[in-house]
């Protein structure tokens, strides 16, 4: 038999949990809700007793198992120490020496967002390469930096933080790191809807934006249907992330950014935009960076988690 | 007898050469010129001759060498190819493979910053750490970066590439790399030059800089001695190198930026203006990372380049 691995993505609302073999097919796929009670103590527990019962279930032994590696919503030094999750209402967590004194297995830990740059690079958008910076536009903006198929933590855990380069001296409104003016401010869902209700503000432009909420969906819905209000909004949006991801070029020098998320669910027309501002003007030597869209949605977190005990 | 490795860096007007024990202690330092005539197809031949001449002054026999680190002015693949290097007037070069085939030593081959970047990370400014940025603030602006204790070279050799990070959008100037706004065109030696004479031609306040020629030395001269244009020249520079490093920072989060090249001369005062303005709205992760000025001067690119060999 093929030896196998875990992946374990916790979030704030629910634990998703992957059994791969070591080519990357996922074996079987599920999820726990995430008790947050008690600053979190039966997290632990709860994903250990989740792992046996499905070795248990599926026949397997501990020598089949090659390790078990956990994504987690916050910083994570390298060896395998949360410093805090605030989702989880953790402090400061052993958690890699905790699971492993529990499951007698080697375990892995990593940011969450590092975690998913990992999964996409190994089976998703970035399939292929071994120098990938991810994008990941959500309600905030994560990223995450891997270099020759390893991932970046960094000193503090906050390599891939790149939803706080600062990319706007103008805005008046303060970012959720305390800052002002983070890509996170314009480019996330939130981010977009703030610049098209400025547009909308400003502008006397007709568009079938008015009238109605505006989310990030209805913005980019807006572009392919041709309306110019709308594609101003996704020009500074581009703008933004493509002089954000310049910036990145020129120090970690990536094959390929992959931009995942739920505003990525645009689809090629969020890529456009953003290229076509990153290649305006790019240091020549990385002209020819690739851009993807990210293709494992939510999994990316357990696919990385595996990959973590496997490189 | 220790084990011994040469370190190599190749200029477009001299080679300097290194030999080091295994333990970083530099045993022999010499230098040749660099002869460029002729597409510079004798400098892969000149250094083969200076090791083998100093292996036979010193007794040494090929069991006795690790190997043969090299540092080159320009871009440079995960192989040792140098993919171009204008300053030796070189195209492609398959640089590692050519003088391992001569030596029949290993040969590893690195871009000149980032190979400083590695020399000052082992004996130099950043000795005791794993994840080093440096910046190299001479005629140019250069970098590297090293993390987990290895340089990254980057995809198309442009990692640490971060003179060229965008910092200005009000420029009229076109930077050495063709785009406008570069870190280079206002931190490099002849970019204090330029904000200098900004400063002076705008404003009528005295200064010992009115009259005569100005330079980056002179300008912090200026600083040290209280002279207040000056001080006007070195927080505007402080805040532009100050806010590259906050933006470097959040991608690869270093545990120590190491400023060296020319203009560090200057000494800690130039690290006080650059902090002042990292520190004020850092990610607060990254708030506590430490800044240090280079020890080895000319000397880092031969320590990193028999570095690349040792790790």
């Amino acid at each position: 038999m093929k030896k196998v691995c875990f992946g374990i993505d916790i979030g704030g609302t629910s634990i998703k949990c992957g059994l791969f073999d070591d080519s990357g097919q996922v074996l079987d796929k599920w999820e726990l809700n995430t008790r947050t009670e008690d600053k979190g103590k039966n997290i632990i527990p709860d994903v250990a007793t989740a792992i046996t019962e499905k070795m248990a279930e599926k026949g397997l032994s501990k020598a089949d198992i090659i390790g078990v590696g956990v994504g987690i919503p916050g910083p994570v030094d390298e060896a395998g120490n949360v410093l805090e999750a605030v989702n989880l209402y953790w402090d400061f967590v052993p958690l890699a020496k905790e699971l492993e004194d529990t499951l007698k297995m080697p375990v892995k830990v990593g940011n969450d967002a590092n975690v998913a740059a990992l999964g996409e690079m190994w089976q998703g958008g970035g399939r292929g390469y071994q120098n990938v910076v991810m994008v990941t536009l959500g309600t905030g903006v994560g990223g995450g930096i891997i270099i020759g198929g390893k991932m970046i933590s960094g000193t503090n855990g906050a390599a891939g933080e790149i939803g706080h380069v600062h990319v706007v001296d103008t805005i008046d409104e303060i970012c959720n790191c305390g800052n002002k003016g983070c890509l996170e401010q314009v480019t996330s869902a939130t981010g977009i809807v703030y610049l098209a209700n400025k547009h909308l503000a400003k502008s006397e432009q007709e568009s079938c934006l008015r009238g109605s909420e505006v989310s990030a969906k209805a913005v980019f819905d807006a572009v392919k249907a041709g309306d110019v209000l709308a594609m101003e909004v996704a020009e500074q949006f581009g703008n933004y992330l493509g002089n954000a991801l310049k910036t990145i070029a020129v120090v970690v020098d990536p094959e390929v950014f992959v931009i995942g998320g739920g505003v990525s669910k645009a689809g090629e027309i969020l890529l456009d935009y953003t290229e076509k501002h990153y290649r305006d003007n790019i240091f020549s030597a990385c002209k020819d960076t690739k851009f993807s869209l990210a293709e494992l949605g939510n999994d990316a977190g357990i696919y990385g988690a595996a990959k973590l005990v496997l490189s």
